[in-house]
């Protein structure tokens, strides 16, 4: 079995939820899993002196025009979410503690359905009661689910994992490394797929 | 005849020149015309507060990859050019001079060579003699251009345009404008593709 694809995403980055769909379907093509890597991207950017493009007045109007044609390009439902851009560590923690918990496929399909659930619905996923409605739906316990995320090593998880980002080479999201190759932005999905392809041929 | 489609550029911008055949390909097949407008984009970033990414070493690194991997993937020759990135103010005024004393065909052709020349052959595309030469092989007298490329008036018209750019929408390179809708990005060219599709059924 060759290596996972890390796949480092944001849960507040419509762009993750864009690539996330398309990498997957790319990565089983070829026969690869890919392990989802939350992070904090503000805080990425803060340490290599980049600020995020929302942010900037003149390019959030044209990244609010680039969002709903990127949508429709990949044929998910979108809408900018109520407060957008806001910094979300709770669905992160409640990822990285249910993978503890429970194991990797259960905090993956925590994390699509937080994605779909903000950016295809608008939902809060701060809300740390939306949080356990959609942790209950997968098996996990409410409560448990809740200390989760309030533990002191879940939180250092999160924000080492976030620290420890650039220097395996991401520094932005969504962000993939496959077998060392990296392809920041999910744009560049179809040269992952070429790359992995040509692997393939080496293998 | 439909309104020309504005494509900024920069000719230090590797990913403008691999932008420009594909986006000259999309064009016609929609029945338009690309307006080649070149702007310097370091003054641009600075106007918007955005470091260029080549700039950040972390991303350099990461860009180095990319650019081979994007060169491949449009199928064009492509080296990183000795001493790049570079401040290329010349062949901008000298394009600029030509549109006016000749036209606008010449103009445009003149920026294609030199990007080829830069990016595909190392050519040095800041030396007077270079760019002089390119423009013997087009018609465009030699010393009629080195006095061009030295006017204030033509000067002021580079200046102008990179810092009026912001104001029509443009904040980076390669950046396309069509019929109001902006594009930013070598990658961004298949949604313009889908666009101008769209124009055209509804037209």
């Amino acid at each position: 079995m060759d290596k996972d694809i890390d796949f480092y995403f944001d849960f507040a980055s419509p762009y993750s939820y864009f690539a996330a769909p398309r990498l997957e379907k790319i990565a089983a093509a070829h026969g690869r899993r890919v392990r989802w890597l939350p992070v904090l991207v503000t805080a990425m950017c803060e340490a290599t002196g980049s600020p995020l493009a929302p942010l900037v007045q003149l390019k959030w109007q044209y990244v609010q025009r680039d969002l709903a044609r990127s949508a429709h390009a990949e044929g998910l439902s979108f809408r900018v979410p109520p407060g957008f851009p806001s910094l979300l560590l709770a669905p992160a923690r409640a990822m990285l503690w249910i993978r503890r918990a429970h194991d990797d496929k259960t905090a993956t399909a925590f994390a699509r359905t937080c994605l779909r659930a903000y950016f295809g619905d608008g939902v809060d996923i701060n809300d740390a009661q939306v949080l356990t409605g959609i942790g209950a739906a997968l098996g996990v316990d409410r409560q448990a689910l809740l200390a989760g995320m309030a533990d002191s090593a879940i939180k250092a998880e999160f924000r080492d994992a976030t620290s420890h980002a650039p220097a395996k080479g991401a520094f932005g999201v969504p962000f993939v490394i496959a077998d060392g190759e990296p392809f920041w932005g999910a744009d560049r999905l179809g040269q992952l797929d070429t790359w992995l392809g040509r692997i393939r041929e080496l293998a």
